[in-house]
C-alpha cells in the first residue's frame, strides 16, 4: 500500500521513531477497533465525544456515527475534526522513571467530514459501520425504517489526511548506566478481548447464539 | 461523594439516561484507566492526543504528561482543553439494527490546565503519574534527574468541570414487536487485562519480577 502524505498537521514533531506514514498502518489501526474518540470544536472549546465508525472495503473512507457532532456540523458545515483511534498493548516499564512509556498503536484522521443526507447512502453507512463492529450483524438483524433511518446521523470522512503512532518492544534503557542497578525491566502487556455472548435477560431460551456471533467473540 | 456541577459544556443534551451527575462515576472511571484523549486546539482545528493520566488522593487534579499540548499551552496559557477516558465494556446487539449499542463509561473533563514549571510540584505530579498506572513503580525505579524532570512535562487540570455517561446491560428491544422475530438478542462483553510480565531482552536472568508489578498483572 501507499504512503500517507505529510501535512502541517500530521507531520511527527515529537518521538519521531514512533511516526509511521505507512497507509496499511492506519488501515490495520482503524480496522483492529470500532470506538474513536472524535474531537470538534463546539462554541470555541474543544470537545472529545467517544463514537463507533466504520471503514469502508477499500479504506478511503471513515464512517461516524454522529449525534452531537452532526448537531454542530449542520452549524458549521466546513468545520474541521480530528478522529483518533488508540490501542493500549502494554506499559512498558524501564529501570528509570523517565524511561517508562506506553506500547499503542494510534491514528489520528484529520477533515471537515459530510453529513450523509440521502437515505442510500446513508443506509449503506451504517451498514458499514455494523460490519465492522460485529460482521454477519447487519443480515442478521431488523433492517432499520425509514423513520428509524431520519433520526441516525452519519459522517463520512475521507481517509487523506492521518497520522499515525505505534510504540512496540521493551524499555530503552538496557545499554544505560542505569542497567547496572539490578532492577526488573520489561513490559506488561494489555489485552482486550471479547467474552462469552450474554443472553439478553428477556431472550427466549430457545434462541441460540447465531454462528457470527460465536465466531466474533472467539476471533478477537 | 457529591454531585457534579452541570454547566452549558457538561449538561447531558442527549440519551440522557446514560448521563450521571456523580463524583463517585467520575472518579472510579478515571482510576479504572491510565490512557486518555486530550482535546485541544492547535492552530484553529481541533486535535486529539492520547496520552498518560493520573488523578491525586482525594481527586481534585488530574495530571497529564503534556508535549504538543505543552508547547501549544505556553503560547495560549488560557486554553481550554477536553480530556475524555472511556472503557469500552461491550457490544449491544439488539433484534433491529437502530437499537444496537455499546456498553460504555466514559468521562469529560474541560478546563483550562496548568503548565507545571516548579521542580517539586512537576515530581509530585509525576510522582501521582506513575503510580496510577504502575503502583510501587516509583518507589522501585530510578527517580527523574534535575535534567531529566527539566524534559518532561506535565500539565494540572482542576476535576472541577466534568461529564460522565455511563451505559450497561442489555438490549433494550425486548418488550418491542422486535422480540416477536426469533432472533438472537444480548452482549458480547469486552474486558481489557494485563498479561503476565515480559521481561526486557537484555534483562540478567537472575533479576526477578518485583512483587509490586506480580500484583499489578494480576490485579487488571
Amino acid at each position: 500500500m501507499s504512503e500517507l502524505a505529510v501535512t502541517a498537521r500530521t507531520r511527527h514533531s515529537r518521538l519521531r521513531d514512533q511516526g509511521s506514514v505507512e497507509r496499511a498502518d492506519l488501515v490495520a489501526i482503524l480496522r483492529a477497533g470500532f470506538v474513536c474518540h472524535l474531537g470538534l470544536i463546539i462554541d470555541g472549546y474543544p470537545m472529545v465525544l467517544p463514537t463507533v465508525y466504520g471503514i469502508d472495503t477499500d479504506a478511503t473512507t471513515l464512517y461516524l456515527h454522529g449525534s452531537v457532532a452532526s448537531r454542530s456540523l449542520l452549524e458549521n458545515p466546513e468545520a474541521t475534526v480530528c478522529v483518533t483511534v488508540t490501542h493500549v498493548d502494554g506499559l512498558v516499564l524501564a529501570r528509570s522513571v523517565f524511561e517508562h512509556g506506553v506500547n499503542y498503536r494510534s491514528a489520528m484522521v484529520f477533515g471537515s467530514p459530510r453529513l450523509l443526507s440521502e437515505p442510500a447512502e446513508k443506509l449503506e453507512g451504517l451498514r458499514l459501520l455494523s460490519e465492522h463492529a460485529a460482521p454477519g450483524q447487519w443480515a442478521y438483524a431488523r433492517q432499520p425504517s425509514k423513520k428509524e433511518l431520519a433520526k441516525t446521523s452519519i459522517l463520512a470522512l475521507d481517509l487523506a489526511e492521518a497520522s499515525v503512532k505505534i510504540r512496540s518492544g521493551g524499555p530503552s534503557d538496557g545499554d544505560s548506566p542505569d542497567a547496572e542497578l539490578g532492577l526488573w525491566a520489561g513490559v506488561i502487556p494489555m489485552r482486550t478481548a471479547w467474552g462469552a455472548p450474554e443472553a439478553a435477560a428477556d431472550l427466549a431460551p430457545e434462541i441460540a447464539v447465531p454462528p457470527h456471533i460465536t465466531a466474533l467473540s472467539r476471533g478477537r
